[in-house]
């Protein structure tokens, strides 16, 4: 059986990184997609783990090939989700988490109809800017473009499933273990599993939980 | 706002009431409507906890009244889930679960469609048939009448909206409750409400989270 492609955006600064650190560790069965970027490597990031950092050329070849589910230029740097990686482990049967900016999301959207959209929102603008203030990995003419750009991002949330307003980290990370197992449940996804949970038959397995 | 109003269905013995009762002590702002039936009180069960039960003449009064949202004859007996309690805790902006058999929910799904709907089966009839014995509340002939519902029953299993297979207590607590959770961070309710959260200006507020 296939896995379950969940695509998980937002605003910058919104604590989408957070989020989905806390929620990898109590989920069974996810997998994490790394993104390629041409964004400069920040001193708390670990390269193959947060993104794998590459120069231009190296990005612009990548899409030549097509090796890209979808990439975007965000705040002037690109940003990929490779391709190969995510359909290898759902046809392996993981669920692949994605932390891909909105336009990423929307053209994943086109692409993938049966994956699950879930939008990081922050409880306030000013929130927002006091979070992006406190990284101090912006420059000012940066902060303004972030935050220019949250503002167009938040109109399309009604094009998401999901949203989980960042108050507290951990509250949002029960809400994202919440929407990841709860998606594993819908009858939808469950008729094409039937087989495998042979509840006509004897036997029978249920493996969606968050862990405590 | 509004509550949300789910719907838990599924056989006999399947172990529906143990799992509203874990999920009931752990979901914030979740209250459980207490159904109303002609059938014998079981030792174990306690008037107005696990129903209200009262006579057929009674019963049959409250239907001519009006007074429930549903009401079916299942094995013989008189169940109903009354109207009013429904209705007043919605528009009070709790959340109400019910639990109800299979031709009831069928009924509920016509009159609410922005009710949740979730079946609860069993791992395998066999499972079904040894939980019902095991219960000892019923005669042979209440024993086979249950076990031929229940495959009736499973039919009705695409027409709900998630399925949970009882396996382990506690691992269907936990996908009930993320079920719960994740109902309440869709867009469309969202939306909705969004007042209440206030994004695009200051404050906000997340209350969807299962406890601990």
């Amino acid at each position: 059986m296939k896995g379950i492609l969940y695509v998980i955006s937002g605003p910058s600064g919104v604590g989408k990184t957070s989020i989905i650190e806390g929620t990898l560790k109590r989920v069974r069965n996810l997998v994490f997609s790394v993104s390629y970027t041409t964004r400069k490597k920040r001193p708390n990031e670990i390269e193959g783990k947060d993104y794998f950092f590459v120069d231009e050329s190296t990005f612009k070849s990548m899409i030549e090939r097509d090796e890209f589910l979808e990439w975007a230029v965000v705040h002037g740097n690109y940003y990929g989700t490779p391709k190969k990686f995510v359909e290898e482990n759902l046809q392996k049967g993981f669920n692949v988490l994605l932390d891909i900016d909105v336009q990423g999301a929307m053209t994943v959207m086109k692409k993938v109809k049966d994956a699950v959209y879930i939008f990081i929102a922050p409880p306030s603008f000013d929130e927002l800017k006091q979070r992006l203030i406190k990284r101090g990995t912006e420059n000012e003419i940066d902060l303004q473009r972030r935050l220019e750009d949250a503002k167009k991002e938040l109109s399309y949330i009604p094009k998401f499933q999901y949203i989980i307003v960042n108050v507290n980290l951990n509250e949002s990370i029960d809400q994202l273990c919440s929407i990841i197992v709860a998606e594993q449940l819908k009858v939808e996804r469950f008729i094409e599993r039937l087989g495998e949970y042979r509840i006509f038959e004897e036997g029978g397995k249920a493996d969606a939980r968050c862990g405590a």
